[in-house]
C-alpha cells in the first residue's frame, strides 16, 4: 500500500531520473510511470518505477527506474501458452545495476534486503554499467538492485505479462495498492 | 561500392552522432556501426548507419543514424515462414525523421531523392520528434529520411532478417560492397 502522495513522489522522482539520464519522454509519458512495491510497503527497500514506452502482443520496451539501492525482487517470466516465457534484456542507461542470476556466489557490491534471506536466492552478482547488457532466458529467476546512485536501464523483451511473473517472496503482489487520501 | 575510407569515416561519423544523442555505446559497438550504401553508391543521398545493439531469434534493437537529408529508401518486412513478418516501431532520440508510409499524399517537408520518383511510391509523411514513436506492422511499405541536422532513432523489433526485406527499387542491393584500397 502506497499513499496516493508517495506515489506521485516516486512517480515524479523517477521521471526526473529518466530525463536526466538523457532519455527523452514526453509530458504524457513521464505521467504513465507505473510505482511499484510488490505489495510491500516499503517502496525505497523493495520496488522498481517502470515507463512502458510500448507493448504490443509480440515485443516491449520498458524504462526501469530504480532509486539508491532499491531492490527490484526476484523473479521470473513463465511459459504462458504457446510462448515459451518473457526474454528480457536489460540495458544500462546510468548507475551500477547489480544483477543476480543463476550461478556460484559472487556477492560483493550488493546485499539481500535485510529478513528476506530466503526469497532472495540468487547470489550470483553482475555489476552491469551503462551501455552494459544481459538477456533473461525465460525462467530464469533473476533480481536487480541499484547502486549507491540509483539507475535508469531498459529492458527489450518479448511480449510482457507482467501479472503472470512468478515471484520468489509470497507476499509480493503485482499491483500496487494506492491509498487515495 | 563504397571505398574502405568512405566506410570508416561513415562509421565514425555516425558513432559519435549516437553518442552525441545520449546513448552510451562501447568502443566495440562503435566499430559495429554497419554503413548501409543498398548498393547504390551515394551514400549520402541514399543510406543509413545501422548499429545492432542486440538481435535474438525473437527480437532485435537497432540505433539507426542517418546524416542530414540522408534517406533511408523505401521498403517493408514480408513474412518469412510462420512468422507474419517483422513488426518494427520508431523512437525518435533526435533530429526529425520523415516518415513516408501509407496513406493520402501529405509530403511537406521531405524530398523524394532525385530521379527515384518511381521507387518512392508512399507519399503519406508524418514528421517525428524526439520522444516521438510509430509502429510499422509486417508488411506495411516505409521509408524515412532525416531533417537538416540529420537523426539519430531505436529500432525497437521482433527477429530480424534484413536481407529478406523487400525494396521497391530493384536496383537496391541490401548488402554493403566495400572497395579496400
Amino acid at each position: 500500500m502506497l499513499t496516493r502522495a508517495d506515489y506521485t513522489a516516486a512517480q515524479n522522482r523517477a521521471a526526473a531520473m529518466i530525463r536526466e539520464s538523457g532519455i527523452c519522454i514526453s509530458d504524457e509519458e513521464s505521467q504513465k510511470v507505473e510505482v511499484a512495491d510488490f505489495g510491500l510497503g516499503r517502496l525505497e527497500v523493495e520496488g522498481a518505477q517502470i515507463l512502458t514506452l510500448l507493448a504490443t502482443d509480440r515485443i516491449a520496451v520498458k524504462i526501469v527506474a530504480l532509486f539508491p539501492r532499491q531492490t527490484l525482487p526476484e523473479h521470473w517470466h513463465p511459459p504462458v501458452g504457446d510462448d515459451p516465457g518473457k526474454e528480457e534484456t536489460i540495458r544500462v542507461v546510468t548507475g551500477d545495476v547489480r544483477t543476480c542470476v543463476p550461478g556460484d556466489e559472487t556477492m560483493r557490491e550488493g546485499f539481500v534486503p535485510a529478513g528476506q534471506e530466503e526469497v532472495y536466492t540468487m547470489r550470483h552478482e553482475l555489476i552491469l554499467k551503462p551501455g552494459e547488457q544481459i538477456t533473461l532466458q525465460p525462467g530464469m529467476k533473476h533480481w536487480f538492485q541499484a547502486g549507491e546512485n540509483g539507475a535508469v536501464m531498459y529492458s527489450f523483451s518479448t511480449v510482457t505479462r507482467d501479472i503472470l511473473d512468478g515471484f520468489t517472496d509470497p507476499n509480493i503482489k503485482r499491483v500496487t495498492e494506492i491509498q487515495e487520501a
